[in-house]
């Protein structure tokens, strides 16, 4: 079994605010990370998929391929959009790295190959904070 | 003449939108930078003095200070928020990463200590986009 | 479960010189690193932790308070020091990159919350060495 | 148990062409990679052992070591030559990264001390795509 | 005046071979980059554009231009070729770094808009080895 | 003219400690980097030199060689050592990273062969604080 990693990214807007609380207790629970008026990142994504590569092109998965496959099923979802207004996999639930992690393995994991399994969705919210998950 | 560069991070969100313009047209130039839901970054910025060093200290300025002015006057003023909406020395211009490294500049220069001068300011947006100004 | 990783730096000298030994043979183990007026290194810190999300704010822990608890625990004790001389809890172990990370992970694995565990400290040395360990 | 990571690099030129099918179906299928004349790569290669450290020297494997051994064993076959026509271990299989991954880690486990254990070998191909191989 | 860049990459095989020389001079001046059987790196290219913005977009040019053009004069002449075989504006010149960077502003410099100017090609071959050209 | 670069790294040992101040006065100014037990860093050395390239070897210097000239002239002479301690040439200076720089431009320059000039060198002491010299 051999481990194929592609990494993209993103650029998205969004907030940390939950409606069920006040602003005062919004504010301090996140912080700046509540401004209304939203702030935003580069987000860097790395899908690990997993499986044996096949004997005649010496590939788990063309990594084009899965480039495309993310492209379509995730980044068209997310790209210069606002991760708490825009985007339907993230209706209902805190606008957090951790929950978009495990919203990307969703959105992924049921249009992938059957010659392969994803593995990890790995997902940088800036150069010292990442979320990691292994469904 | 020595030059010292100090790095920091802030992010922010911000659209590409001309008020002057129709939607149509503002879709048609800027693409999905025009989202009216916003999109946003994690800016790099490169700030660079240059002068001598003192004999004393062996400093041009203590990279510790030279991070306090860039907080105090600089990202205490854009991270973590929307450069269009939030920052006051942003209003009237569009904004793109060449007036805003323009605007960091005018921002920064003239709470600089006389001993050194401003070279240059040096702004990634993206990974893979970066923009210098060098007053 | 979710994995969120903070990475800290800190910088310190060292010097790996097993006290039981000549110099000679100190020097010929470890070579330039046995230097008697020490070295030192810009080292690079990634704490994994490891839990459920908290459905209210979404986090895992906020990466705020994992980056306190880490720069009180560990970064503090560390950071701009001698690791063989200023650290009581490097005393009487070999000052290499891979007791050191043990040793942070027993540093930090106490003062965590009860709601996560410590899952994995990696930890650069240079750009091209690291060491990892998972308890 | 701790893990020791060595990284190291190698740049090569190869092809993705499976000689069993048509110029047309290589191209159809490999796309630029097929190009008969050849393109190559600044591959970045990760070598992860596992073990404990030894309590005299606080090391697992002096990282000086492992890397003369993944010299000598791997960079020496590998490094400004050409993987499909230079390189005997890499005969009979197909020339990507996954196939050049495992054939890696064959080339090296064999040659380890017998106190540490090769854990993985992770190769990078491009900054954005890489594999790992455990064995 | 503010300056943009915008960076791209691409992979190619190449040779370092004097035709004017017998092998063994080549191999005694150039070593392993000699090696007839060719090697390749991820070329890693830095476009920097000076000139002012324009005040109705903010931009010097928009990055997504700046990069079409890229691709359409240079990346599509160099990514997955060989350097000394398919590439016309390479004929009979060394095919060095310091060579393949002037060439890259001769191709590109005659199709930028009018409004700007070319300042700068930087070329990475590794990450420790890169060339810049300023005309 | 074309200008190349070649980066190395060294790691090293040293203090901020002005002799002619008290203990105190050396700990206001320079905080944690008056260490008296020393603290340090994985420098990296950016060096440029500028030239026309020969026509025979499409080279202005083989980096091999450059790199030779870095290691023998400045590498040796700092590499895992103390710059307070270990090296002549940073003797009666402070030993800040503007110091360090102008050292090794002048420890360097005299070396190069009469075809290049030293253009800049350019020194990293964290992964966010860098200084270059011009001459």
């Amino acid at each position: 079994m051999v481990y194929l990693t592609r990494i993209e990214h993103f650029n998205a807007a969004h907030k940390l605010f939950n409606p069920a609380w006040s602003r005062e207790k919004n504010e301090e629970i996140f912080g700046k990370c509540a401004n209304e008026n939203w702030h935003g990142h580069n987000y860097e994504l790395y899908v690990t998929i997993k499986g044996e590569p096949d004997p005649e092109t010496g590939f788990l998965l063309d990594a084009k391929k899965l480039s495309k496959l993310i492209n379509s099923f995730v980044l068209d979802k997310l790209d210069h959009l606002n991760l708490n207004e825009d985007v339907d996999f993230m209706k209902g639930v805190m606008c957090s790295t951790e929950n978009l992690a495990v919203a990307i393995w969703n959105q992924l994991t049921k249009h992938l190959p059957a010659t392969v399994q994803l593995h990890c969705i790995k997902l940088y919210e800036t150069s010292r904070i990442f979320v990691e998950y292994y469904g």
